[in-house]
């Protein structure tokens, strides 16, 4: 049995886990800099997205490589398929870093409203489910990616309590209206983060399982 | 030369043929539902979006049995790649119609804001970029598909255009502050569908020239 495909793969997965430490440090880097109040960050998100697209590019450009020259089967097809979609999500976790960036730069032309509501809170969680779906998948742990999938909820419940809070923030004063908004998309930003985390989680669960989970599906 | 794969992609353009078309009708009911002021349309939405998910995951099937049993080469590995994304991507647009149809029908709880700014012309391109990319994929027409991308352009103007009237209608009249923030939101909805339209354009590109013109490379 011929396993030179093996070596493709194991490049394949470093390259794929680079990327997804660049996609960890653009959102740690757009977050922080709101957080912190400290614009020369996302700078930094500007040029870690430039990295990111260039290695989107390369696994693509592998992965029809090893499916055409390896002809992979079963789980090792599986894990290339799974690759090609993981990096689709990844490049998006980019996208999602720079549009954080720019609203964040928006929000800060003014000074800050005081308490940036769960909007930390929420930051850490998107961050801990991208960092957690990329382990799962290195370790192939579909329990892990579960876990991933499960805190979806909770990102889309604190994007909802955040949306009403600002919502009566906007009508209680006016003023601060392009603000608030600011935050909203921020929290709208980070729910995808988050979903994009829970995509790549199915994707884990389909390579380890050949299951397909999505849209609450049994196969 | 085995040509067996020849019926099983046409089998799979049809099919995502039938998803796309899904996708647009459930864009047209969402869209259409707020424009004419009519809930009933919102629940059409609900319907569609579960057989599109059923198609998704056939979809997927069918190309990694594709992979699996034809080990295809150059144009026909591309074009099950780029199928894989186009699957992704139409997915998507169909969750998209979904929250365009929750923020419709959240708007709707009140007296509509009269002139619905530019979202329905929006919509309208929004929706003929849909059309047009999978025009585009059936023809391996990489000029319509070129045209597609070209538009998005045109979209994130309307976008930016639509937030800075919503803007100031909310600070001019605060009480209307939730309504107008819904459709913000639904504008960022249909900004996401024309994005979408653009990767599919984008991965015609690659399917009729092996080009990825992604992330403004030459190749």
């Amino acid at each position: 049995m011929d396993r030179t495909i093996d070596s493709g793969l194991a490049r394949l997965k470093t390259k794929l886990l680079s990327m997804g430490g660049y996609v960890e440090k653009a959102i740690e880097e757009a977050t922080g800099g709101l957080v912190e109040g400290r614009m020369e960050r996302f700078a930094r998100v500007h040029e870690i997205e430039i990295t990111i697209n260039q290695l989107h590019k390369e696994v693509d450009e592998d992965c029809l490589h090893l499916l055409a020259t390896q002809s992979p089967m079963a789980k090792d097809l599986r894990t290339i398929i799974a690759v090609i979609k993981i990096n689709t999500d990844l490049e998006r976790m980019g996208d999602q870093a720079v549009n954080i960036a720019y609203n964040a730069a928006e929000y800060m032309r003014e000074p800050p409203i005081k308490p940036l509501v769960d909007i930390p809170r929420m930051a850490e969680l998107a961050r801990s489910m991208t960092r957690d779906s990329l382990d799962a998948f290195v370790q192939v742990n579909s329990e892990l990616a579960g876990d991933v999938v499960s805190r979806d909820d909770e990102v889309d419940q604190l994007k909802n309590q955040i949306f009403r809070e600002l919502l009566t923030y906007m009508i209680s004063d006016p003023k601060r209206i392009e603000q608030a908004l600011n935050l909203i998309l921020i929290a709208r930003n980070l729910e995808r983060v988050g979903d994009h985390a829970t995509n790549i989680a199915e994707d884990v669960i389909f390579i380890a399982t050949g299951k397909d989970i999505r849209h609450g599906g049994a196969n």
